[in-house]
């Protein structure tokens, strides 16, 4: 088994601190609260400020989607635009009162965003990523065939004590099927070790001998 | 921009139902209890049961790290062998009376497993994926230099009201500047689009042609 060196990344992450290799000099990373991974490529967060922006960029985001109606921080525009990241506004009403159902419309939209790979690494986020953050991610593991006691789990796992039974009955009412259907109008394939359906480029796919081509 | 298609991938995901494109006739996945990603190619979670095997194939795992001493039950080892997964088995005890503080040389012989991607993709588990399995992951997240409050809000996180204030304490003592400097001994480099270390083989390497060589 051979090993290969990269050294100016080394050199880079050393320096960048991402996973500090020297006495512990590295920078320390503050992820967004509520911060997960979902799945290859794509994270959860409350909102960031300005001190999750180091932790972001250990992610190189190519695009976020963000659920709220507010217009998006100054400083988040600016560290998006430093940082090459598209901005993808989806504007869920946050409040519970009057109780206002999740609008489906606005998930698939957003799905359909999620889904690509194309728009990968992307982070979702609204303001405490427990409720409109908690129903996509929620929609998204209907895709991937989850049990639905499992997708509630996850959202109420992230909810925590906010968990709202409004939100509870959206995933369970959620149909998958036409949604899927749509998707299967667009071409996927295999990534790497994991088994997502996933939409590449074609200068992707070249560097990955093992997936045929047209 | 050209698509890729991959006719037999497409079958065989729809046939296991990984990720329905039809009208949702593919089979439900149930995840370990606990279960979650925690980076690429790392996954944390309870302790799977024969309702999982299926999910669990969809990870094309390489590896599982089960800190329990217990024996692992007889239809998990089957799965295992029917799978080509190995087993590191490092049994940390899991009672609490008495009191019996986290074993660090286990935690660090484990983060060396899990540390290598050779290992990868690779889950982390023990009976609940609560404390053997949250402080395993919280030591990993202090060497990627998340900040100490994010490690201790990711392990209360899965913990819940099992939270235990011993646990808490070791992830804050845990002293990673000896680790790093071992792992450094190790040649890593980029994976990807993510930024984390990783060790790879001369065969994957030659699929990233953007990734230098010796």
């Amino acid at each position: 088994m051979g090993l290969v060196i990269v050294e100016a990344e080394e050199e880079d992450e050393i320096r960048e601190g991402r996973l500090a290799a020297d006495g512990g000099v590295g920078s320390i990373l503050v992820p967004p609260t509520n911060f997960s991974m979902v799945d290859d490529g794509i994270f959860r967060s409350g909102l960031p400020d300005a001190s999750n922006f180091r932790f972001l960029e250990t992610l190189n985001l190519r695009s976020i989607i963000y659920l709220c109606p507010e217009p998006y921080p100054q400083e988040n525009v600016e560290f998006l635009a430093a940082n090459n990241i598209k901005l993808f506004q989806f504007g869920i009403n946050g409040k519970t009162e009057p109780p206002v159902p999740m609008p489906e419309d606005t998930i698939i939209e957003a799905l359909k965003i999620l889904m690509d790979v194309r728009n990968h690494p992307i982070l979702i986020h609204c303001k405490r990523g427990k409720h409109r953050t908690g129903c996509l991610v929620g929609c998204f593991r209907k895709l991937q065939n989850w049990c639905l006691s499992s997708v509630k789990d996850e959202y109420r796992h992230y909810a925590g004590l906010k968990s709202r039974t409004s939100d509870l009955c959206f995933l369970e009412s959620f149909n998958v099927v036409s949604l899927r259907q749509c998707l299967y109008s667009i071409i996927y394939q295999y990534n790497g070790y994991s088994s997502k359906r996933r939409l590449l480029y074609r200068e992707e796919s070249v560097q990955k001998p093992q997936i045929k081509s047209m």
